[in-house]
């Protein structure tokens, strides 16, 4: 009995989560999956009345679930940084969550930005690590608001950190049968991806039914567009990851179909959309919940369900193809509208 | 009587440069510039030959002229990374060439990758840090080569240097009455990109005329794809300049149409083409000769002659419109044959 922590967080975090759980309960029902689901209230509303974020207690409770559902974190009342470090980052941390994986693929070809590209091209998985790099949080200021200032952020990796990651990389390559390509900056990072390049190098060796390429980040941005098609899985660190999965999402159609999972086999597990909360279309039920959806999804298939995964995608091209969407994807339904057409089109097959 | 070090380098640096003199003769010519050049001989072969990047030598004559004209370097036969760190690195930082401008500029609509955007949206410069950051090339390693081991790369950001850049952004964006977005990821670089936010909000303050705004570096990758309208000016750091140049360069087109110039007015400044040394195509005349004319036009609109600037963008546009191109860019000319047409059109006009 799979049992699964609910953190909707903030603004439309609390709307979308909703559908994906509406999709959840029902695909639990008809497959007699025995989800079992715990709300958590996390997000801005605790912080601006008690000045907490994830208090110990809840942290400890959280141990104890198979997989964690996020919403989004993010309100305008409170200063930049604070609910993103103090819950998201927070909890990847915690948790030790050392892949990032995010797919990126394209549903329907009127959803590429590109005149070239289509379903055929765009359809590959960046796998981001996700506990260290420049995401450690670890540096200092000196002489702070001096003309003399000097700020330093460090980027710092591991053997282990690298080498998990690159190794998860190679096993996922491998199991799709696809190229792995890694993504670093070595030429100018030498010290950090110097390292990086190494244990690539070295995990080659140990794979080599496994295809490889190598780019600098700079090149993959450009290739990313240009040749999509070439990419299959993409393993890069914390920084570099953030900023190419979310060209991927754009490419993939923006924000409102870009799912992600925050994975430890080993510990517990989170999956989310990759927006934010949308504070200013909270509220109004016009969110988008694809990308929600999507992230229940990837948490099926980690719970062991690709089969219940594939037909949840499935169901989401149908409503694109039928236009059942939102109105920031050119549909014209309400949040809860959207979540109510993908459990028809799951009854229906 | 401005003079001009011309620094070819290698690979398709030789090839590409030629052009750029052959239409910076003739403009010297037509408009009795008297330029004065010299060429350099550095690049792999030197290195091969006598194991040296740039002597000193020849590091004190750069100093004495008005400008320096780059091709590329980078050579197979070279590791990666001593090419780039010894010359092209090394002059950005001996000259403390503080910023990086890269026009992004989309010529035709035919180049666009993109299926809504074209001439009348692609069009805004990003204006690089380019001597502190993730560039410090500071860092190293503890216990190298063992499971322990442990790689850390320093992200230094100084007042001095984050001010500068930011106040020539900042006049920049006041001269082209345009507006100034700073692209930083402050919410997770607390330290050094805090340093970046702080600055940015101060200098608000002294250019109230300079309309604003911020974006985190993801969010920049989405928003040039879909809303390249949005921007005028983006100011930010040396690597996240490095990476969002390359995917502005494929929106214009891709690297054959990528100038970028390395600027610090109190010293010498440097122009190059952002494009490699394409060994792959080196030697066989077919390499495109327009991003080095490119940035030959940077060059003399740095010279104070943006009028002439102009008048060789135009001439490209042309070249571009009578599709007078090479392979990579749909046409059959050969390098010399383009920069021959260009030469034509500017006498014609
Ligand atoms: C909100 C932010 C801290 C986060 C990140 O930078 O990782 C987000 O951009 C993401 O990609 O999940
Ligand atoms: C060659 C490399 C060191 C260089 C950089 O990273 O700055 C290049 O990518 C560029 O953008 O000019």
């Amino acid at each position: 009995m799979p049992s699964i922590a609910v953190l909707p967080g903030d603004g439309i975090g609390k709307e979308v989560i909703n559908e994906g759980l509406k999709v959840l309960n029902f695909m639990g029902e008809k497959y007699s999956l025995n989800l079992k689901f715990e709300e958590f209230d996390i997000g801005a509303e605790r912080f601006l009345k008690y000045g907490e974020l994830i208090p110990d207690s809840i942290l400890k409770r959280l141990e104890t679930f198979d997989a964690i559902y996020l919403g989004a974190v993010g309100d305008p009342r409170v200063p930049a940084g604070i609910l993103e470090h103090g819950i998201l980052l927070k909890l990847r941390f915690h948790f030790d969550q050392y892949v990032n994986l995010r797919p990126i693929k394209l549903l329907n070809d009127r959803f590429s930005p590109l005149k070239k590209k289509g379903v055929n091209e765009i359809n590959f998985t960046v796998i981001r690590e996700n506990t260290e790099g420049l995401y450690a949080g670890i540096g200092g200021i000196l002489k702070k608001d001096t003309q003399d200032e000097v700020a330093i952020q460090e980027m710092i990796s591991t053997r282990k950190g690298v080498e998990r990651i690159i190794r998860y990389a190679f096993e996922y390559a491998k199991n799709i049968n696809g190229k792995l390509t890694l993504c670093d900056k070595s030429n100018v990072l030498t010290y950090s991806h110097g390292l990086w390049l190494r244990v690539f190098e070295e995990l080659k060796k140990e794979y080599p039914e496994v295809q490889t390429d190598h780019y600098y980040v700079d090149a993959i941005t450009m290739k990313m567009v240009r040749n999509p098609e070439i990419f299959d899985v993409i393993v890069t660190c914390n920084m570099f990851g953030d900023i190419i999965t979310d060209l991927g999402a754009e490419l993939q159609g923006g924000m409102g179909l870009a799912a992600s999972g925050n994975i430890n086999p080993n510990t517990v597990s989170m999956f989310e959309p990759v927006h934010g909360s949308a504070p200013d279309i909270a509220g109004k039920g016009i969110a988008n919940p694809l990308a929600a959806i999507l992230a229940a999804a990837m948490m099926l298939e980690y719970l062991g369900r690709k089969d219940l995964s594939d037909k949840i995608e499935g169901a989401i091209k149908i409503s694109i193809d039928e236009n059942l969407l939102s109105k920031d994807m050119g549909g014209n339904l309400s949040t809860g509208e959207v979540g109510d057409e993908i459990v028809k089109i799951l009854k229906r097959g």
